[in-house]
């Protein structure tokens, strides 16, 4: 089964912009995935294509009309496939849900412009509003970019055998230990001594520590939201024991 | 001052790449921002022009070299910009840091690849970790774009007067209300009454009351966040009057 991407943009030109380089260049190109892209304008009515209106109850900026973009999402066959709209009112993207999304069949994803769609859409067809972070963008197509090099690094293939998609941050809700590598030395600083020690045991026991600490540190919220195993780093295990 | 974007990436191409459509990729032509792209291939040492190791400790991916990305960042002219780093270690963006950004002269990105950055670089120059969400991208070019565009949408002159900035998600701490606009009626479905009662007083209250209710509803770590107000909605008083 193909991971097949359905946009629906005002700016079709869009895509797939970066997804046609690289790693998703490649597989686009080798089958690994499946994109097509529908202008949302195609589907305006009237003789000057309007696809947007005045907001009710006035305000600045302009609102895309219900009627025009559901006509636009009735016409993909998406099948089974999630309905997905990029909105900074939406549910946080997590890797949690892309791991879910990248396992399925593909996405239908909406494409917001100036003020966002009239709230009647949600209401009349089953969609799921995303967000991938508290910012505002310029439109939702950017968004979408982001929400599918997600999806696709993780399709068969694509990452290859020397990369890693196993072991990074998130995947176990903290984030991904340092990385070091060649020289050993440079301007003054070597690489931590542990991990050119060859003890597979400690490095892991290092890593793991550190992936803690820093989760601890860096995001809080985090690793509030992790908080299971609170003792589990080795760090931790010592403050406690000084602490007993 | 126009705002400078000076990226370094081993995907050159990519850029400006969705930021040459639309809103952005006008005011770029009109020079409402500047954008310069650094290939950090060219600062390898070697004739294989190896710009990544293996990891210290073992594991799978390629890490960046420090030496060669340092050589690199150190030839860019960046004067007081600051320099970013788009990492899933990094702290995550926010609208609030998105205006500091967008109001200064620019900033100089550095785009991750593979496993990401040798760890001694954060420590030996001054570069702000950026994350723009909790998943894990093919690299941080798609991160750099997404950045770039919210600062971009923010300069003088980008948006136009028919849109606006002031009123949107995150701008205070909050979730904005929904839209809606033409037809009426649709699928069974009116604009809510208040919208078209010409009542400015009503409509803004509304307005507040769902922003605040949504932001509870679908973003509860946003609204503990906001929190100063808690009653500042008039649902959320209505509610605590009854409980009195």
């Amino acid at each position: 089964m193909t991971f097949r991407a359905s946009v629906l943009t005002l700016y079709p030109d869009m895509f797939p912009g970066p997804l046609g380089h690289s790693m998703a260049g490649r597989a686009l190109e080798e089958g690994k995935w499946a994109l097509d892209v529908t202008n949302i304008r195609d589907f305006a009515t009237d003789k000057h294509k309007t696809v947007d209106d005045t907001p009710a109850g006035g305000g600045a900026g302009m609102v895309l009309r219900c009627d025009v973009v559901a006509s636009a999402l009735d016409a993909v066959s998406y099948g089974t496939r999630p309905v997905l709209a990029m909105t900074p009112r939406g549910k946080p993207l997590t890797q949690a849900r892309v791991r879910e999304l990248a396992a399925g069949p593909g996405a239908v994803i909406l494409c917001g412009r100036f003020e966002g769609f009239d709230e009647r859409l949600f209401e009349a067809r089953n969609i799921e509003e995303v967000s991938i972070g508290d910012y505002i963008l310029s439109g939702g197509e950017m968004a979408a970019l982001v929400l599918l090099d997600a999806c696709i690094r993780l399709q068969d293939g694509v990452m290859g055998a020397a990369s890693s998609g196993e072991e990074e941050s998130f995947e176990e809700g903290l984030l991904e230990y340092p990385h070091y590598t060649r020289p050993v030395e440079w301007e003054g600083r070597t690489i931590p001594e542990v991990l050119r020690s060859g003890d597979h045991a400690k490095i892991a026991e290092w890593r793991k520590s550190r992936a803690i600490d820093d989760t601890r540190a860096r995001r809080p919220d985090l690793w509030e939201a992790h908080g299971e195993h609170p003792d589990q780093s080795p760090s931790a295990a010592r403050r406690k024991k000084k602490r007993d």
